[in-house]
């Protein structure tokens, strides 16, 4: 056991009534929550969260305080982000210490910086403690760094869709293609076929590794390896789910000599699925 | 206070002796660790830190725990990459819990890679858990998202050197300008003149905003707001020191709206240079 209180320098911030405090609560895995993080679970009055956020950091609340759903679910329709915000509005308004529980980080294609503004005008303080993103964090559990000097000395998170719900059409993707090393897509099952044609037609190699990581950094966890230009076809076979982050480029490879967890074992993400298999197979649990 | 046993479904990985834990840090807050860094951080029997660590953490260690620093200090020349390494090598291989703390995230720019490849090569256990990234968290604290749907689709982080220690020639900084949406650029400072030419030069506009954040998460944070043009010149001559991540783009603007932190004060990092005043200094603490 560890008690916070004896930690010297951890200075819990101040959560008052009234504030909304938004939080990130990383990728999956309960041991990527943040100290900051875990005190604002224990001390907000009303906990506001995502689908993908873990349950068991709702167990981590006050007995007395409130939980409230604000994500898509069970196929319901997916509240609107204006009805999320007018409710922690609403909540902060009533005197409640708020807390916005979004998974892996709210600034990385989280829409925290949209609840933020809105909060802002609406005349509510707002507080922001950062998560692990599951584009870092879940690449490091399935054994891919991020960057790698070896590999690359950039590395572009982007996202499978935007505000259309189609594939970003802000994003020049010709000069995408050339100008990123490593690329890490967040929510890009739905228009997988589209954007490997994009990045193949801009210039990438077909061959180029892809990693196609469900349920990152749970013990669920399943790394699909494949290629940018099987890429589509291998994980509509393989039936991935979201969420999932798929990963292109030469760091891919590196899963060979680092993944870590899928030699520890016990307790981690198993991986069925070795490294550099190639199958293209997605096993399930 | 808050005791961490008592947490449902947090599983605290195994610490056996002889294997090295790579650790993020992250940027600089102590409250912005995670359960399982905390964890680890009490379990060691050594810890090797870089420079760039807050010492908190390492107050947080066993009594009887050994803290080792392996960064470059005060002057003092780097002890080389492969050193670090056997040092690690050596500790695990006399059965010891390694501890390895490195700033920000071990996978984002910190060479955690490379360290985990020689581990793995001599045959010693590796275990990776994530820190929050100055990139992603650094910029929170500042107030800028480092993705908002009215702005990016897409974020490129990158490194303001290579191995060489010149600014990095794999990158295609033609297409980097153009493909890019808001850049991160860690390390920056030493090459910035050359990055902002060469951003530029690919077609960036001289007026883009951009902020050059100084001591990112603690109580001494600075955000310095000027342009892609005058970046260079304002950093100069505000004696702007490292560590500093330095954002490209639209999404500084959303400072103006977003500075929680400096609204909020106390103990927060403190902003004396009101958001959107665009005086290009940076004031000293």
């Amino acid at each position: 056991m560890i008690d916070t209180a004896s930690l010297p320098g951890l200075d819990p911030p101040d959560f008052p009534r009234g504030l909304v405090w938004l939080l990130g609560a990383g990728p999956g895995d309960p041991g990527l929550m943040t100290l900051h993080g875990l005190h604002a679970i224990r001390t907000a009055d009303v906990i506001v969260h995502d689908a993908l956020v873990n349950e068991a950091f709702l167990e981590w609340r006050r007995d007395d305080a409130e939980a409230v759903h604000a994500g898509k679910r069970g196929g319901k329709p997916s509240p609107q982000q204006r009805d999320i915000s007018l409710k922690l509005i609403e909540f902060a308004r009533a005197g409640k210490r708020v807390l916005r529980l979004k998974g892996g980080d709210p600034f990385v294609f989280g829409r925290g910086g949209e609840e933020a503004q809105t909060l802002v005008a609406a005349g509510v303080p707002i507080r922001v403690t950062p998560g692990i993103t599951a584009g870092i964090g879940g690449l490091a559990y399935a054994g891919i760094p991020a960057t790698h000097r070896d590999v690359n000395q950039s590395v572009t998170f982007l996202t499978g869709h935007d505000r259309t719900g189609l594939t970003p059409s802000a994003i020049d993707w010709s000069a995408l293609a050339k100008g990123a090393q490593v690329l890490v897509i967040y929510m890009a099952i739905k228009h997988l076929p589209d954007i490997t044609d994009r990045l193949i037609a801009g210039g990438r190699d077909g061959d180029e590794p892809v990693a196609v990581v469900t349920d990152a950094t749970l013990p669920t966890q399943r790394v699909l390896e494949t290629t940018l230009g099987r890429a589509a076809g291998d994980v509509a076979e393989a039936g991935v789910k979201p969420p999932a982050i798929i990963c292109v480029g030469r760091a891919v490879q590196l899963r060979r000599t680092l993944n870590w967890a899928g030699r520890l074992g016990g307790g981690l993400p198993r991986d069925p699925d070795p490294p550099g298999s190639g199958t293209g197979e997605c096993p399930s649990v």
